[in-house]
């Protein structure tokens, strides 16, 4: 795999790629509602060669960028969506609004996607040059902060077919991602009771607040009784109204159960569901019961880590890593859809530097640094280093069966 | 009918219902190992020319003493058990117990049977005297103060047969009772779980005593939703082990449902039941769930009642009723197994002054003051009351017929 | 007192009365905002040689309308708050709303303010034709149904001076108010924790939804040793945010303590504010504690309530209450801060018939009944009664005198 | 050092301390009760020429046993307390007691006295032959089960003056012990309200058995906000009574806060103290708090416990260590009082094999195997161990400071 080659072509790339970054930053659009950013990304491939589908899934702002035929078959994922509140404006450091009460790019999803599309490019590009055989694609994955878009897609069947799969996140570190991510189960608890004066007859009254209540109680209770890193967390998506007056007739909650596995979510997402029903029971509410999403904890495919690791340790500072790649290690606290794919696909995943260290995420200060000379270059850097891992695969078939011999096994493992 | 024949009739029994009260309050017996009382009392009856036949409905330590034939049938209710950790020497203004940690009479109810063999016995004399006709049964009822015995003894039928029956209780106040009494339902909650080490694996563990707590919790929630006057109140009778080490397999509680009428009291029973089954779901624990006993909501007899008061006021002072008859008012905040004896019969009940105002029952206070003379001239005068009112049920067809009228509408009503 | 003048005397204000009314109607405005109500009904008053002060007692949207002077000094108490969401088309027997979410007068204060208007009128009208001396003063009464406005200008010394005072209601039903409403006292539980992220570091976290959870917990732990009468209800007005993933930093209860007696409510009041502080304790967080207002019960003046009474038996059906007049019975399970007024000044209240039986309180359907003939008829009849009343004071001083001696009474005996 | 004359010392008491564990087996005492074990262990040393003072630190089962003078000062640690309910048979493979309901060594303990015996035995013996200085202590801690002796003997002083000490446990494993054990802080929190009949008054009341379950749904809610790996439990001592009647006077909770640092168990239970003081506000009770004791982590002497386990590995199988020593690893989720040891002077500890794989601890199985030949022969490897370990360092000042160093700095980072 010829490294320069790629780097230049990607270098080539640098000013579309930071505009068309800017661009979608400039627009930030919350989960589901993507359709600028849909359509710049879409726009951008199809101008570059790559045949684009978009509304894939049954997703209004996916898309399905592909270039090339036959196997094997190299996925890129595009993130684009933005996260309510964190408008900001660029390279403020302190808290001024583009747009009050507006969305905002705090998590960098504005140049993953960039990022990732320059990456499919270059691929491209590279095999064009090389006379290299296989399918490019490049994916555009809506709602990552809520929703778990990439569950939704990979139900649909949309990432059937890949031989191997990358992703990358802006960070504040440069590193191939060695470990887990938490698996995390979506719930929603709506209780349904009778409401009723609650000074004139409150015996009449049956509390869908009550019902909240003592399911959180229960909950409460439960933690003793599930695995440590188990955790639990809920909200009142409604808690019944601001009257004390009235007994509440409805009220909900949200709750994530995320866990080392997805399994083990899974089992205690289960008891969850019987703490609800017991609350139900106890206050004779009626409940709904709802599974919004599951996050897959995310499986990292070592073998292609380990050359993804490989390259960004041949890249000029910084962007080099630090640390030598481990491929074990405490579960990061986080959850990603793309664990989903990661239990479709043998996915490759890696973080470069875009901000400065200390920065933390979903913050208005990871907005204000979203169009830095700083974030540009660590997007590139994460372009040329899945670009390299996509072309070594496609030289190296063996490469390709040890990933996912490995995949297969680390699947079997986590059940 | 002839009151001053049944009071000559009482009085000449007076040394021996006194010595026969006297007797049950030295051997204190808790319920259902009444067998001292019962065989007193039942040997009191058989010498008085009663045929008497113990063990009924099931209970060993209950009796039917019945003399006479035909219609109408009179039925008079004996209780004798005693209460656990009120042993107190007799007379002693301050704590003295006859035996450390023994049981005492601190309810009255060595005299509450000695008085109503002493009804029985002047009723059949007056009877044989004035050349009446009918049959006149005493009752010998265990397990008052827990167990609910008249409710064991009134699904074995044991009352079946009576046309009317009378039921007395010693008290500071004399009055014939025109209030309703709570009904109240007893019910125990079991659950059982999974042992394990609290600290080395938790997680394994599902916890009975949790299961108890959540229950707990979800019943004071329901307080705000039951009726004002609905009492709920709850202990455990088991709470897991004291050891903090151990999760706890099995746990129980105790509860009471009270409420002024028996539907209400099922209702919530109902309710509570499902609040049981709610902390078993959330708790992963398996229930029992056991109604121990039913007492049943005292329905007045007004036309009976109405006589007794007639024949207090009749009576010397102190027995005279300061207070006239009244047929409503609030319902007493106890509860007792005549209740269960009223809605199967017209059940006419009054109280006579035995202890001093203000003596709370229940106490050793109470225990210490069983044997006085006034105690023994307050269940003479209970005695001649109930006797009185019998004979003129005996002598008078219309009383029955408007008893039994009054009492089949408030059963309609009272479900 | 001349009845049939005071008839003459409303009636011949009917229109305008009804037109005032209908006009607070089509500008419904909810608590402290009833600016439009202010000047309507201010500049009724001043038109008609009242001498209107707004602004007082440090609200913008309360006045006071004065005409004449000396002792007697008799007040009426206008409203005119609406209801929030409860916007609704007059005459619409389904739902359909005027302004889509917007306020509506679901509780008929705009007849109570006009009702009330109509009355002061009447009176010092009915004082000039006889040539009675005295005071006649409106007050307009800014937020009663949330906010105790009354309470406020109670404070402030507005209704300082006054010998007597009345108020009404609109209701169902045609009665002068023989019992009490209940004390609420309305208090605001804030709490403050740490905000972390909930998977990452909940050990950090030290979450304010927690202390609202445990503090309502401890408070229907206190349902059961509370007076059964009391009414403990709540809601949230910040249950911290909808994302589970954060640790919440800030939530907040509102809680009504309601009592037939403010003693009693406050009593629990207090002891409510522990079960605060106890959560607060549990949780690491900080309270904020805050009593909003305190309604009192209303103290009946029966005196005055028997005026008014007899006023109503003289009117034409369908005015005439069909029950005799009651100056006992359970306290009605409604609070309002006439109350409060009735601590500081001897106060008659009455209801009359606006609605349609069954109407309930605070729904749409009142609103919709608002501009009717019939709920004007009421509000005739209500002012008539009122400055009957009035006129029968200001002609017979013994009436105050007694009025007065009977709430110096009751008010000592409520402490 | 010398092995094979240590192993010589050893065996030729194997005899005398297999009867001296029987013996104490034979007898079996509970915590702060062991007067036969004391005394056995006692004599023991003093027949052979130690110097023997029993009811050192103010504990009447406590002893301490020396030879020699000066310096180094060598400690070993003996207990010998039993377990409740655990009596068995012995050798017996199904439940069979030797007295019903009796106590029984369920944790080796006997066993655990025997060796420290022989361990010190040993070790004077090899001083003496050798011609070595020094002073060898013996000492007879009371109450490990419940009580934590050692924590009360350290408070007094009793093992100042030490350099080292040496512990050990029997098991199922041969290892010197590389990780800490948790510490464990033990609570006990009383609450005091006012009883009352439950249905007659209960607003009267004021329930201690609320305080509890208040102070257990607040500490449910805690779990969230502690980390991971602090463990919280706890369980009735006194549950207010088992009749539902009476709002209970008083309730008492026993609780563990265990965690790896005793840091972090204070910390908490800090906290936990603050949760009860909340639960006492809310229910208007009286809290008393008692720290009943506090096991501090075991502070693991690499240094020393290198050593033991040098020797563990020259030993015949089956005493050869099978996992290569680790000085780093999880926390044992077991609390010992040896911890409290270790913080005063470097301690080394380890455990032999003593009873068949897979025998849980606490267990009547435990119990039955305690006298077999297997049990005898790993109390003879773990005193050859120690006593080898105490002649190392006699010989070698050099490892005493070595493991002081080690000591002083684990101790201060440990805070």
């Amino acid at each position: 795999m010829d490294l320069e080659l790629i780097l230049s072509l990607v270098r080539s790339r640098a000013e579309e790629l930071g505009a068309l970054s800017d661009a979608v930053w400039a627009h930030p659009e919350t989960a589901f509602r993507e359709s600028f950013a849909c359509a710049a990304l879409g726009g951008h491939m199809a101008a570059r060669g790559f045949s684009v589908e978009t509304g894939v899934g049954g997703l209004d702002t996916a898309f399905r960028a592909s270039w090339g035929e036959g196997s094997p078959a190299v996925g890129f994922l595009a993130e684009y969506d933005a996260l309510p509140g964190l408008s900001q404006e660029a390279g403020a450091d302190e808290r001024r609004e583009r747009e009050p009460g507006g969305p905002g790019h705090g998590c960098g999803h504005h140049l993953l996607g960039a990022g990732a599309a320059g990456a499919a490019v270059a691929l491209k590009e590279y095999l064009q040059r090389t006379g290299g055989t296989g399918t490019v694609v490049l994916f555009g994955c809506p709602a990552e902060e809520s929703g778990a878009g990439k569950e939704i897609l990979g139900r649909a069947g949309v990432f059937d077919g890949l031989d191997l799969c990358f992703a990358w996140h802006p960070d504040t570190v440069n590193c191939a991602v060695g470990t887990a991510s938490l698996a995390n189960i979506i719930l929603r608890a709506g209780f349904r009771g009778v409401a009723s004066h609650a000074a004139a007859a409150p015996e009449r009254g049956r509390s869908a607040l009550d019902a909240c209540e003592l399911m959180n109680v229960g909950a409460n209770y439960l933690r003793e009784h599930i695995p440590d890193a188990v955790r639990l967390h809920y909200a009142y998506t409604n808690s019944g109204g601001a009257s004390p007056n009235v007994v509440p007739e409805a009220a909900e909650l949200l709750y994530y159960v995320r866990a080392p596995k997805i399994a083990q979510a899974r089992d205690v997402a289960e008891r969850l569901h019987r703490v609800a029903q017991g609350a139900a029971l106890m206050t004779d509410t009626a409940l709904t019961w709802t599974v919004e999403s599951e996050m897959l904890d995310y499986l990292p495919c070592h073998t292609l880590n380990r050359v993804l690791d490989g390259v960004l340790r041949r890249l000029d500072p910084p962007f080099r890593p630090s640390e030598p790649y481990a491929d074990s290690g405490p579960c990061r606290s986080i959850s990603t859809d793309v664990g989903n794919v990661s239990w479709l696909v043998p996915t490759g995943q890696l973080f470069t530097a875009c901000f400065t260290p200390g920065t933390h995420f979903h913050t208005w200060q990871m907005t204000a640094q979203g169009c830095s000379r700083e974030a540009k270059e660590g997007m590139l850097a994460a372009a040329a280093a899945m670009a390299c891992a996509g072309a070594a695969a496609v030289e190296d078939q063996d490469l390709i069966c040890r990933a996912r011999e490995e995949w297969s096994a680390a699947r079997a493992g986590s059940l």
